[in-house]
């Protein structure tokens, strides 16, 4: 007699599994129920934006470029100095580290500084779309009831008191919508705050300015502020946008695939992804339905225009000890780590992933970033790429691990058209084929063996962090991004990413497209190909620098050693 | 057009769904296999470890219980005073913090230590039969190491410098057989030592002195030191009695639904079993191929005959840095948190689950302890039992999530005949039907709601820790237990427990059988029934004090408030 067979057991070459399947049967949409039922919903909720918009800050059209906004070859971020008057521009220049202090000193108040922000982020959003909700009545009052409290009681009601905050749609926020770019969920009323919204409202951010979110059916597409025919990331893209509109000092976003990291690069700014369970996403819209994904975590974690402010939040995030109200969160408080000196650094550079070369702005990107790292006195080493399409590949899985179930029954519920690169999301993997029970534990044991090579990797060659790029190349086409395996590898072993801009642009006339360069492979193919030297022209070089999981304080202080040599 | 039907919605209700399921279909045994090819290799096993024995150290046979050992009302713990020399007994009666103090202070040696620590190792085999794997050369090697290593450098190699280690087998031992009970790897040579293994070297433990685990196809049954008809606990369930026997100081096991803590418990030693992923489980025998479960984790942690040394472990376990080695594990350094007074502390005490009402010995040990700490000056109230089927429902579907895959192919290499509690183990949950992806994440998602709601119920009752029962019981028979969910709820929810002998036993006068007792459900019918006074009567009777997630610092700091508390 010999034992029943249990043929449960799953052996998967993940080096042999491709990327992505076809299109997912499951979402069709409904266009006529989509129009009849809400099309007026949608209407109603951009007309409550534009009701909200004073049209007192908007430039004027002669400062707004001809023609169509979604296809102008024009550098938005020029645009609020010849708007604004010189005390309100000077005040929206400030970091968030200068304006918490001059709020402290008494140098500014908060109402001053959210009023100079919402004359700058009302020119942001006219060019840009980056907003999905104008919050500014909400910003104000408690601005002037942060400017009372310490007037009356002397003290400053937390480290970010004052500090105008943005934040992606999808955190709950208290008697408003929260849709998370579903159509369906457009009467999702919340009732409280999500825990980081609340954690930042008694930091004393006078929350919010906007809510942000990128490409989808109720308020369209959101354009990169540095070029606005180009696609800002995503996806909080408007917090890209936004925050190097200088409109916002400091915004929140989230990322489970590249979301903090592509906006942050693709217009220039700087983007902290912690790794997961450090900020708290409790109380959010995500597409899950009582479910929770185990194989990926996103994250949340905040972007600004310097590292010094990616650190202030981080500080003072802290401070309120979100373990003790989201159990998900890990007990690890902020850990003061002393700066290092530049050599004291070993950075190993990714030229390539060894699935898809980066385009040659970022090449020279990064050769640009390892001559001043080298002269700064920084050890630099090439970083030999290890697994990176196993690794893409099981996020690509783990993306729609359920099948799609989530993500099409939120969709199904307005019958909204889907957006192409919702399309390709829900063609990741293995798309409408839901995971097995045992598949899914398989694909969680492949990850933990390249988290646990990536450790051997790092120990072995004796590397602190790798800089690398963030994604093939600068900005973007609309809706033309398939490969994110530069920054999905980050997602999958969870370690901590500062993305950073090189203070370089891509430059039509350095960085020639290379017509001879033969794809190793069809995601390349595509991939590469994407490269066009005159649409990229000008746009900024962000660049990603990689630490090992929870490294949150090193891999901060690290991205000040590069943001000195690059500034050297 | 509607959209197509996503059929994979999971809605389960978790307080409807049975905690087991019938006995696997597919676990067969093949008796002539297992006869022909194995059970030379299980006599080969056996006939090294009665080799390994030191023949001189056994107990004569005057001091043994007469007839069958396994059916003996005997208390082991009383023989080896009456076998070993006053010195060499004066020896093993020390805590690990004082041996580890005594050989730094060159009162004692290394080998002298595990010199005396073998002698009463092997009484302790000799009548509990706890050992799998008998390491006394290799000790007794590594002692006279440590040893020169201090004289020649007048340095100790590490905190635990010549302090007698025992382990659970299921950790790969360098150059060993590790079988994790399973016959079918009797030939599982391991290269290396697991990271654990590894650390505990490095820090001058002259592992070990046995390997150990509970009843199974190898070695058979161990049995309790305080009575040897009763069972161990599992399954290091020989940890729990070697260490009661004190025939080791400081011992480690492994605990995914009460293993380190039934034993602990049954045996009347303290254990410690920490939040998940503290200590590195890397390179171990678990019942996966190929998978990782994330419904629950597994965990290691010390089990001694004192809290300090449980302390003394887990802080010489931390200076090693095991994220650095292992990527499971969280980057939480040993925190040292201030020892609180008993009047700082509000202790919640359980006196029933809600699903099984506590047997009256551990009724009693409650009220014991209650008395205790309000007279030490605790602030004591009453813990209302939250959600306990659920979770216990929960724990039961994760354990066999992959429809008992691994372990039903891990007993088919030999063909070996499973125990009744392995049938039992295997039933759990939804026994040989393998949970679907969504289904998994769906499961996820309850455990995560039940941990908010607990965080939350500890923030609003106010409490700081919980004592709890360990088991419904005391030790029970062999082979009896089935319901685990006092156990099992702080694994689901990751809480940090300690296990702690309350210094009273079963008395069948102070604990007569209840039949009036009208049970709530089917699973208190079984398991309440299963008191029998007599065969408790002497039994120590062990609780639990369990503490949110990642405070082991707090709760070993809490567990020696109540340890005063019960000494007062």
């Amino acid at each position: 007699m010999s034992p029943a067979k249990v043929t449960n057991r799953v052996v998967i070459d993940h080096a042999a599994e491709p990327l992505t399947t076809g299109p997912s049967r499951y979402n069709k949409g409904d266009p006529a129920r989509f129009e009849a039922d809400w099309l007026p919903k949608i209407k109603a909720y951009n007309d409550a934006i534009t009701a909200a918009i004073p049209k007192e800050y908007l430039a004027p059209a002669e400062l707004l470029p001809e023609g169509d906004l979604d296809t102008a070859d024009f550098d938005a971020t020029t645009v609020p100095e010849k708007v604004m008057d010189a005390e309100d521009f000077a005040i929206t220049e400030l970091t968030a580290t200068e304006i918490a202090k001059k709020i402290k000193d008494k140098d500014l108040t908060a109402v001053k500084v959210i009023t100079a922000f919402i004359k700058r982020a009302t020119i942001a959003h006219q060019l840009t779309n980056c907003a999905m909700e104008i919050l500014f009545d909400y910003g104000l009052a408690r601005a002037q009831e942060l400017d009372e409290y310490y007037e009356k009681t002397g003290k400053t009601i937390g480290p970010l008191h004052g500090v105008p905050l943005s934040l992606k749609e999808h955190y709950n926020f208290a008697g408003r919508v929260t849709h998370g770019s579903f159509v369906g969920l457009l009467d999702n009323v919340t009732p409280e705050f999500s825990v980081t919204n609340q954690i930042m409202y008694d930091l004393g951010c006078p929350q919010c300015l906007m809510h942000l979110d990128s490409f989808n059916n109720i308020t369209g597409r959101g354009r990169n502020a540095r070029k606005l025919k180009m696609s800002p990331g995503g996806s909080p893209s408007g917090e890209g946008s936004l925050i190097a509109m200088k409109g916002s000092p400091l915004g929140i976003g989230s990322d489970i695939g590249g979301s903090i990291r592509s906006p942050a690069a693709f217009n220039g700014i700087w983007g902290l992804k912690p790794s997961s369970k450090r900020l708290s996403m409790a109380k959010s819209v995500v597409p899950t339905i009582d479910t929770y994904d185990e194989l990926i975590n996103g994250v949340y974690g905040p972007m600004s225009n310097s590292p010094e402010d990616l650190e202030l939040f981080m500080k003072a995030y802290f401070t309120q000890e979100p373990w003790m109200k989201d159990q998900q969160c890990v007990p690890i408080p902020w850990r003061e780590v002393p700066q290092p000196k530049a050599e004291e650094l070993t950075i190993g550079i990714c030229y390539d992933d060894g699935v898809v070369k980066p385009h040659p702005p970022v090449l020279r990107g990064l050769k640009h970033v390892e001559q001043k790292l080298r002269a700064a006195g920084v050890n630099v080493v090439t970083w030999e790429p290890h697994r990176v399409y196993e690794a893409a590949e099981i996020a690509n899985v783990a993306y729609t691990c359920d099948g799609n179930y989530a993500s099409v029954e939120r969709l199904a519920a307005s019958g909204e058209p889907t957006a192409p690169l919702t399309d390709h999301y829900l063609s990741m993997g293995k798309g409408d084929k839901a995971l097995t029970g045992v598949e899914t534990q398989f694909y969680a044991n492949s990850r933990e063996i390249l988290r646990q090579e990536y450790l051997e990797l790092f120990n072995s060659r004796g590397v602190d962090f790798i800089i690398a790029p963030t994604y093939v190349g600068v900005a973007p086409k609309p809706h033309e991004v398939k490969y994110w395996g530069y920054t999905s590898l980050w997602n999958i072993l969870d370690y901590t990413c500062v993305t950073f801009p090189t203070g370089i642009k891509a430059d039509k006339k350095l960085d020639p497209e290379d017509k001879e360069y033969t794809p190793r492979n069809e995601y390349e193919d595509y991939e590469y190909g994407l490269y066009d030297a005159d649409a990229a022209d000008g746009l900024p070089i962000g660049l990603t620098l990689a630490g090992r999981r929870y490294t949150e304080e090193a891999v901060l202080k690290a991205s000040k050693v590069v943001a000195d040599a690059l500034a050297a």
